[in-house]
């Protein structure tokens, strides 16, 4: 994998010289890789979408079994927020980790400021937000709050969103200023448990688990109020348990629509992005646990919670019918489309690696070796509002 | 500007090995690069966002004088398609040409296939479309035409769909097989001049000169057909020459609806994205060129022909109200966002220099001189179906 430059200068004996760490992944740019996380390992590894390979594994994570993470506006660095409180700070170009804090018991996410100068992580011991410098991880702010932070996201100008678990409120901070301005901009109801920007940063979406229904938030207003929606869902129906919390990361934007899962239901609901009226509902195998839209395609992709996890369906955002059902490994936890939709990436944790399907075809094209992959990330997050 | 590294080789007297391409952009990431086409001297300037700079000037790439660009899927190439037919591949990290090729007598423009694997470009002079493989530009088909063709764009699948100014057809064609499929999906109408594909690869819009209107074609359907809109658009006032024909690249999908130019008019139209009724309409400074919606935002951006092109207006696609005018400087030819918003670069050609807007504030936080510069490219375009 090393280039002929590299290979050539440890010919000449010129290995201990500054110049070797001109590594191989210098070299080449960065719109196409992504960073894997192996949730068991502590680890992470960069891949190569272009010639669909590993290039490297990045060890010394911490504890990796909820992770997430954000890239610099550059693609140059991912922030790795990690379960027990680490934010690590990961070089793809160098391919080695830049610099790494503990700066909590228990986070769950975080996001990067849309100038790419300060990166904020939500915690859950103790709860509230904290804002590092994006260069440093040298600490910038500390917001307390009522209990454990959820949903957070980057809002444009400086701005990020969260919520409380424990309380519902739902948050906005100001960064752009000398000091930051905190508001809080309503209650979203009770048990959020996850959020979600839209693609236009234009609705805050609260998903909420100790009641019926979502809250919407309009952030491009002066003053955003809580709209609930589908307050009737799953009423109707009998709840099953909840094997695993879904996440609004994946809910999907589709002709209009919104794809949201049904907590604790076989089924995605479709509810108008204007009115917030639902539209449709669709069973599915089981319970739903990201809906991603294939992007450039009128088609969504479902994975599913215990013990439907083997199990991915493809869905029409038309007609609202599901229109493939593909069995790509055990224990698909996540998936990870091709910017520009051409193929998915896929992580099969009890297989030990990442499947390669070509959009067009629904076949595997491809796999790579990865140590209990858990979620994907490719840089062209780097330029998404909300991610 | 060379890094250390770079300067030890050169000190050990290596200069003339293969490792001295390893040179200062190399280590560097590209989800921040940008090209900058500088219309009157052939060349182009790579830029940095992150940093706000200009990185290096590459030479030779013949007439700029109507020029575009697409990237790569890594991002590490632009494809710089000529007036005078001149294709080139610019290496963003090496900076230097890469490959260069002149492959007709006047081309208007071209696009990458979604997979990255084939460049097309739509050409005056003869008419038609070629197609080259994206690694060497060696040739790999080509498409004659009855005339000029334009718009032409990538479409998921291994497919580029354009129209033909002189007959009105609008074409698929389909590379994803050992022999290319070319097909004829319907007539857009008398003399379009330009087409663009929306955000999501649903719509191919399709200008008109010749006649009122313009021209939608469903391309998520198996078998798309014209649906003719805008009508009456302009029917009652009276139409000014045309100093500049506007771009639909800069139609801007914001609400739910598309911000069109109206051709020969000092207006905004807007159109319902579902219904294709005219919904509302802006009078704004003069003939719209580019009208481009800011990311993450309520906002699009408009500049205009001559004599207006010292102006820029801000447009809330909410309230179709003008909000903002701005005076950046002489002679303004394109506007680039940043992905996720924070800024704007303009290319200020008589004054030769690009112009950073902060748009938070609409005020200028930044310059850097360039040569007549025109089209503003960032990489992040590698990552947009239609781009």
């Amino acid at each position: 994998m090393r280039p002929a430059e590299f290979a050539a200068l440890v010919f000449l004996g010129l290995a201990a010289m500054p110049v070797v760490s001109v590594a191989e992944d210098r070299i080449q740019a960065t719109g196409s890789l992504g960073v894997v996380i192996e949730r068991a390992t502590g680890s992470v590894l960069v891949v190569d979408r272009a010639n669909r390979a590993a290039l490297n594994r990045i060890e010394g994570l911490g504890d990796l079994s909820h992770a997430s993470l954000t890239y610099s506006p550059d693609e140059r660095f991912a922030y790795v927020f990690a379960r027990d409180g680490g934010l690590t700070k990961v070089d793809l170009v160098e391919g080695k980790i830049a610099a790494r804090i503990v700066q909590a018991g228990n986070s769950i996410g975080g996001a990067i400021s849309d100038d790419g100068k300060l990166v904020a992580v939500s915690n859950y011991e103790p709860g509230g937000v904290k804002v590092f410098d994006a260069g440093t991880l040298a600490p910038v702010a500390d917001i307390p709050a009522s209990g454990k932070t959820i949903g957070l996201v980057d809002v444009p100008g400086r701005r990020f969103a969260w919520a409380v678990w424990d309380s519902g409120e739902v948050f906005l901070g100001d960064f752009s200023g000398a000091e930051p301005r905190i508001e809080m901009i309503g209650n979203a109801g009770q048990m959020p448990f996850d959020a979600v920007l839209t693609d236009d940063a234009h609705t805050y979406l609260v998903g909420l688990f100790g009641e019926k229904g979502v809250t919407a938030f309009d952030l491009w207003s002066d003053r955003p109020e809580p709209r609930r929606f589908l307050t009737d869902y799953g009423k109707e129906g009998q709840d099953m348990p909840v094997y695993k919390m879904p996440h609004l990361q994946g809910w999907a934007f589709a002709e209009g629509q919104f794809a949201l899962p049904a907590v604790g239901r076989h089924e995605i609901l479709w509810v108008n992005r204007d009115s917030l009226e639902q539209v449709a509902a669709t069973p599915v195998a089981g319970q739903p646990v990201f809906i991603i839209e294939q992007p450039a395609s009128p088609y969504v992709w479902v994975n599913f919670a215990l013990p439907d996890n083997d199990t991915v369906q493809v869905v029409d955002s038309r007609t609202h019918q599901v229109v493939d059902t593909l069995k790509p490994g055990k224990s698909i936890l996540h998936m990870e489309f091709a910017p520009r939709g051409a193929e998915v990436w896929l992580s099969s944790r009890d297989d030990n690696k990442l499947v390669i399907i070509d959009t067009a075809t629904r076949k595997q094209v491809a796999e790579i070796p990865a140590q209990s992959p858990s979620g994907i990330f490719f840089t062209n997050r780097a330029h998404q509002p909300g991610l």
